[in-house]
């Protein structure tokens, strides 16, 4: 199969993207041949000036293509605040909710000690110094609620009250809109323990 | 968000391929930049070079990087029998039998009436021209056994019988190690009809 080597290269290189096996990754490559070339120069170049552009935050670890990104820039933001959180993504779930106003800090990970994923490779010495730059009052830790979140969440708690900083965590409790009679049992017993 | 700007021009061209929505593409495109961008130089390389290179071949119509694909050019093959299937993905599995010795003909899709392809969009032209070199004698279609592979033989073997060919089909029946108990009626009637 020598004359299907680009192809092939390319059916391989989907394989690259996660979630994608080798059949989706063949039916990836045949619909942008047969159907869609623009969208697969298109995806072409974003790739190649995203891998060229984007890096991290200087102060809050996101992907940004500036040096600091436009979150961290913002003056009317509240500098006292500092929300820990997984992911760029659950930073835009929390930026879509419009209630916080503070500034952020992504860990780009979790604690994952079954990966290798240890404190050092999360940067938590980082975050460590932005907490404690004299003006942030409050590190709010929004860390998702699975194990391995739980564990990051505890073990940044741990770091920041051994330096004197006070941190919080998102309250667990019952979803908004939900029936007590579909929620799951550990929920309502947080919620239980911490009711208001 | 203008300073994320190659970044959401990336999850936006990560949905252009079929089969991903906004979630798994803002994961694909973290998963990337966080953790392996060395894949996306080399997916960004592979889709310009299979776009810039791969196209149809001029006698069965596959995907190829030259002029006439390997298969088309092999002299140990069968140039009597013509098989006619609806992908390169279709033609990799009856390769892989190993029981096909002929040369292939490949439609690149379906007929398909609800998303507007009719026969002239599948170049049926091309390949009754193609029947018709005075060398093939059979024509074996391989079509797909759902409603619209079975359409689409129907309407390729009305179109070699009108020009004095001798369309074959691919047999129905019961699948190799299944038990009768398990497989559906309409397959076990169409095995009873066809039996031998």
């Amino acid at each position: 199969m020598s004359d299907t080597n680009a192809l092939d290269t390319l059916i391989q290189a989907l394989r690259g993207l996660p979630g994608v096996g080798v059949k989706s990754a063949q039916r990836m490559a045949f619909h942008l041949l047969q159907h869609d070339r623009p969208a697969a120069q298109f995806l072409s170049r974003a790739l190649q000036q995203a891998a060229d552009t984007v890096h991290h935050c200087e102060r809050c670890h996101t992907f940004t293509q500036d040096a600091v990104c436009s979150t961290c820039l913002d003056e009317r933001r509240d500098r006292s605040q500092l929300c820990v959180v997984e992911t760029p993504a659950d930073q835009s779930a929390m930026e879509r909710t419009g209630a916080y106003k503070g500034l952020y800090f992504v860990l780009m990970g979790k604690l994952s000690p079954l990966d290798g994923v240890g404190p050092n490779d999360l940067g938590f010495k980082k975050l460590f110094d932005r907490a404690c730059d004299g003006v942030v009052q409050e590190v709010i830790l929004a860390t998702n609620f699975t194990a391995e979140g739980e564990a990051t969440a505890y073990v940044i708690a741990e770091g920041l009250k051994a330096r004197g900083l006070r941190p919080t965590r998102l309250a667990r409790g019952v979803p908004v809109g939900s029936e007590l009679e579909y929620v799951d049992l550990g929920t309502i017993a947080h919620a239980l323990v911490d009711r208001r």
